[in-house]
């Protein structure tokens, strides 16, 4: 396992610099919005999305120069998805990773446009090498914008704002998260494809099951630490799930049933991918998955 | 005129017509998304954005139904742009084109994700058709993102909170103006020059110049018929920009130096493009925007 960790700290301090590169421009007439820009995507998280994108590149062939642009596109649509989530009129959210939230430190008139900003300029990023093969290029703004879209993860915080204070069926509960956390997960997935070059759609298809299966792990996982997790170890405040009275897996099944289902899971993503050669990372990334303490 | 006014007519009504075919898919399990979608961006305004991007790749002898996926994925940008703009954080306003706002019929929550969804679904739009040139889809996307976001018409809007109740300088106020308004218009002539095939910088050097100008003029008059128009045929209320303390051109001149410099600029807009073939349309504009009284 130490080698895979090892990978993960390079490949999160790969990510953070080139992001610290995508956000080092400013217009000095509002450096604000740059503060805030840089605010909400460096310094934190652990970079699940690069990563996937990243490794399932390097698995197919491809280089890594050439997956980081949409690696950090993505990256940046997830930091302004948790901007917007965290404002007032959304889950209204003051601390995240121990840090005030975007509209606290920023104001709310500058944390929506900070998070449109973001959002934005994941297409520039993703488009700003005049040297890349367009055709990947459209491809990769293609999937980003579907996967991120009304059809993707903003379809999921639509369903999970109709579903506050309701109790929702485990089928519904799945389908809200498929989209609301997985659907990134497997555009992450999908762009280290796209990247190195491969059109092959049994391939494709083999990794969106492996992307499919750790995301809804990553989720099951999510639940079980929120409730019995470490507070610490975790970072976040256990037990908010119940607080909110949010529908999760552990309203359908106990804990030893869920650490089960994600057993299966994690034994399928494995078995998605194992047959290709150097599938090493990503296998022992959905077993690290399992394992997360925090 | 009418020659004009016929066109501005029939490409208005193509692009509702392409607008409406984008905008019909939808999730049937969150009906809300796609209906606050259609709301904010179906039957308003007088498209200017889509005609600009027309009219000048159909001068430099491009197809309408090349550029259209781009002018309306612009026009997409254009839509998300005003359901944040009247969000109770930014503007708090309540009616737009005589109609409740986004917040207002469809709830905080909705209009911000709405908003993120329009801007999301410009570019899936930009990259639909798999069969056009990657080429030009990558640069399309390129030129929305640039011009959209912190360096473009988003950083025209953190300069406008900046300078809430504040006198501004001309310079600055043109600067902001600039940015706000000028970088879609700007957009739009570039998209009608990409989707064209043209590279030629002489040309763009010529366009931009165009856009420049008519985006001045475009802002001059607003300001005056915010001041001397007609209530009814404007459509919005009369005095806005003295109630919010706004700078504008008439905090600097009279309507009659106003109406002067406007008619500086709709000249040096014609200059800038009339040596062009079947470049009427485009120039007949510019003197309709300078007459225009709504």
């Amino acid at each position: 396992m130490s080698n895979l960790l090892n990978r993960l700290k390079a490949d999160a301090e790969a990510v953070e610099k080139a992001l610290t590169a995508y956000l080092s421009r400013e217009n000095e007439r509002y450096p604000v919005l740059f503060d805030a820009m840089r605010y909400g995507v460096l310094g934190g998280g652990k970079r699940v999305r690069p990563f996937l994108a990243i490794e399932v590149c390097r698995m197919l062939g491809g280089k890594t120069e050439d997956v980081m642009p949409y690696a950090c596109a993505l990256e940046h649509i997830h930091s302004y998805s948790l901007v917007h989530d965290d404002m007032p009129c959304m889950d209204n959210d003051v601390l995240r990773r121990g840090k005030p939230t975007m509209h606290v430190k920023y104001g709310e008139a500058n944390a929506l446009l900070c998070g449109d900003a973001l959002l934005t300029k994941a297409f520039e990023i993703a488009t700003e090498n005049e040297n890349a093969d367009p055709k990947i290029q459209s491809r990769a703004v293609k999937s980003i914008a579907d996967l991120s879209g009304a059809f993707g993860m903003i379809g999921g915080q639509m369903l999970d704002l109709a579903s506050e204070g309701k109790n929702i069926s485990p089928e519904d509960m799945r389908y809200l998260h498929s989209l609301k956390t997985g659907a990134l997960i497997k555009c992450a997935c999908r762009l280290g494809i796209i990247a190195s070059g491969c059109t092959d759609e049994g391939i494709t298809a083999d990794i969106d099951e492996y992307a499919r299966c750790i995301g809804i792990t990553f989720q099951i996982i999510d639940d079980i630490l929120d409730k019995t997790g470490d507070e610490a170890t975790f970072g976040k405040s256990i037990g908010s799930d119940e607080k909110q009275n949010k529908t999760t897996y552990l309203s359908f099944m106990s804990v030893e049933e869920a650490y089960s289902e994600a057993d299966k899971l994690t034994k399928k993503a494995v078995a998605a991918i194992e047959k290709y050669e150097n599938s090493e990372v990503l296998t022992e990334f959905a077993a690290w998955l399992y394992a997360r303490k925090k």
